[in-house]
């Protein structure tokens, strides 16, 4: 798309406004703020900040047991002894894993999937982490399964999937509740959210 | 500040996000959004935005005549053989001269003075990158010097202090135009520029 000399090496302050622009919700506008930002920054800002993107690029990997990102070969949950084994949370995304962490509230397990089934995007079961999910779960140890796929069309179809593939194993299988988030007003709630927490209504 | 035992590397994803964060309107929860999108992104993308920021650390320093930044000893500008250079532009930051170009209505050289007399914070005039000013205005081809630093306090300030020392050599020293922006109503403009626009009236 660049106007010049694709063989002529980019002028750095132009290259560098390119490459933030690419990220997500940065514009020409702020990636030219940032990098002006970054060309003033007191000696070592942006050296840090390079030292840091490179651990990044090099340093995560995915943690071999429940696909979490992981600076050694396990995640810092699966590699923490106190964490429940009794229960695995399966979720789409390692974000997810960082919401729940945020929260506080759970001590057992999690599994990422890296995606949902999808047939109009082409994702299928075979796409998903999904095997050795499947292994961990054929330890006795795991009594709970619960399934924290978002819930949209994708998130249900792969909650579905899992369930009835899990059938028969002698596990609980739970699907995180849906209704109306803490703080919203009822006026205000949307349908759906309001329909579900209808149909999930609880004894007072 | 960190609660963690500061011999012990941090954690990658932690230590990307902590850097982000010192980035001008990136708080923490745009800088956990960045960190995953870039563990998600296609593969190159992190190398190359790694790549850029190495480059705008190693490669960009200041123009050795007119202080704006510049991959040479020379900026664009002052490397461009068509630019005017009977016309200087004076201004306090690299991103004025940015601004500038933006409008392309400007074909003269610049002069970046890397910011603006402030006795309240300790900058007075031998702060700023004045001296290789003062040898540039010697050169006889220069005949106009515009002082463009900001319409506040230390602008005006600095501008009137460049005004009194060229006193005297065979210039002409003029300053930007105030007055309400294009496209502003008259009844959202500011006090200030409007008082300016009155004072600044020009025959119709």
């Amino acid at each position: 798309m660049g106007t010049g000399d694709p063989q002529r090496p980019r002028d750095p302050i132009e290259e560098a406004v390119r490459q933030l622009r690419r990220l997500p919700g940065i514009g020409t506008r702020s990636a030219t703020r940032l990098v002006y930002w970054m060309l003033k920054a007191p000696e070592g800002t942006l050296p840090d900040l390079i030292a840091a993107l490179d651990r990044l690029a090099t340093e995560v990997h995915m943690c071999t047991r429940c696909g979490n990102h992981a600076a050694g070969a396990l995640c810092t949950v699966c590699a923490d002894p106190r964490r429940d084994e009794s229960v695995i949370l399966v979720v789409e995304h390692a974000q997810d894993v960082l919401a729940f962490e945020r929260s506080g509230e759970y001590r057992g397990r999690y599994h990422v999937l890296h995606g949902a089934i999808s047939p109009l995007d082409g994702v299928g079961p075979a796409d998903l982490n999904l095997r050795s999910l499947l292994d961990r779960l054929r330890d006795p140890i795991v009594r709970e399964v619960v399934l924290a796929t978002d819930p949209d069309i994708e998130g249900d179809a792969t909650a579905l999937y899992l369930a009835r593939t899990l059938q028969g194993l002698p596990l609980s299988v739970t699907r995180l509740a849906h209704g109306i988030a803490v703080g919203t007003e009822i006026e205000y709630a949307d349908a759906v959210s309001l329909a579900r927490a209808l149909h999930n209504r609880r004894p007072f």
